[in-house]
């Protein structure tokens, strides 16, 4: 029962992860394709006039995204090593296993069945038939097969609870560097914004009127919940991510402050808000 | 120059990114194939005789990557919506938006340089050529070129700030609840590894000899280095996920005790050592 169950679906999981494998091979195809483009961008901003340190920040973010794929790249190599060719090299070496014990089991059962036999003949059979040798054997091979069902099982769970370890293992080391770099990253992009004549455009956190303001009346980003700040998760739930603000969007940056009035930008981010 | 640049860098990371995005799903619908394929494996686990707890724990280890990425399908999703179609509407305003106020300078330029013409006919002209409104209003536009270069790449920054914040959110969210579970899932397979009649299977850590040893010798595998323990990262490094040990995974599970030898299994996991 076991034999017929385990290994077709061990070979049938062999298969779905060397899939599975090759999906993250082309992801990760994409996403350095994807990054080295902005990484472009950021090398186009670095040689302007205005946006240096912008240019600074798209390229780390764009080189930190790419070691980051590439140490999921090692996951997925881990995982191909570890747990697909291992398993596929478990089916081979368990099959030859099993045909062999089978060959093992029979001849000893046979065996034992003779001389339970000639025992019973020859009269000289003194204990019940329920303590022959030949029932504690069936009894203890039982055992066996419970255990070698175990067993199989276990390595199955134990590759697997490998995987998360190694996941785990990203994951922890990512979130710790990425939220200082993401910190250092949020910074660099509001020292751009600075003031201009004194004024701070932004929205109002009561009415949401978007205008500018009196920079000495305005509290600085980092005051700011999450929850009003561009560019950035608005929401702890990762269910509200999709929440687009239909008002946001509209363009690149602000409207230019009231003292410079002859040239507006479409958009209205709101970075600040009094 | 700007203008030349960074629209048609913002449409090809916008198509890029939208491969992105597609590759991400091909990968998502292969690891949905895979982890069903595990959690149809703890199924047939849970009605053995052996294996139940095993089965629970391939059970779980599935459950939680599906929920994996189903989170990340979530970040995906956010930077299509947030990044990518933000990018690509911007691209279309800000075509108009230039068009607009390309005009506007022209037109602003020819009648500023017609007025000054016409004072300077008239010998009315009192001031420097440098500070009249002419130059003033040019350097003005200069100025606020700048600031819309600048506003260009900051909304690109953003953006990407905001991706890196989501992929964080996730990160940190994923790392506290899968540390409890990962060790959990370890405990629960390490259950089933029992001593038998007093003995333990096992390697040391000196000569890494493999056999069996008095359980009372032998410490519990939470005191155990990551380094021996099979089925779980070796190394803290990443470097060396993949180095694997040739004398691993020779099979499935362990070999009997030595009271009861009749039965070998192929295997050398190696979960305690004296």
């Amino acid at each position: 029962h076991l034999m017929e169950q385990f290994n077709p679906g061990l070979e049938k999981l062999v298969a779905l992860g060397n899939s599975y494998v090759k999906a993250f091979q082309a992801l990760a195809v994409c996403s350095e394709a994807y990054f080295s483009a902005v990484a472009k961008m950021g090398d186009q901003a670095l040689h302007t006039l205005s946006s240096h340190s912008l240019g600074d920040v798209l390229i780390q973010i764009s080189e930190t995204q790419r070691r980051l794929t590439a140490e999921m790249e090692g996951v997925f190599q881990w995982f191909q090593v570890e747990v697909l060719q291992a398993m596929e090299k478990n089916i081979k070496l368990d099959e030859e296993y099993i045909e062999g014990s089978r060959r093992v089991y029979e001849l000893e059962v046979r065996n034992q069945a003779e001389a339970l036999e000639k025992q019973l003949r020859r009269g000289a059979y003194r204990d019940s038939l329920e303590n022959s040798d030949y029932m504690i054997y069936l009894r203890q091979s039982q055992q066996e097969i419970l255990k070698e069902e175990e067993r199989r099982y276990r390595f199955l769970a134990e590759k697997h609870c490998g995987l998360t370890q190694s996941l785990l293992f990203l994951v922890n080391k990512t979130g710790t560097s990425l939220q200082q770099k993401a910190d250092g990253w949020k910074e660099k992009v509001n020292e751009t914004r600075e003031p201009r004549n004194g004024w701070l455009y932004g929205r109002t956190d009561t009415s949401l009127r978007q205008g500018w303001f009196p920079a000495a009346y305005v509290a600085p980003v980092e005051d700011f919940s999450i929850a009003t700040s561009s560019g950035s998760v608005r929401s702890h739930s990762m269910n509200n991510l999709l929440d687009t603000d239909p008002s946001e969007a509209r363009g690149h940056g602000d409207v230019p402050p009231p003292v410079t009035p002859n040239r507006r930008a479409s958009a209205d981010f709101r970075p600040f808000s009094p």
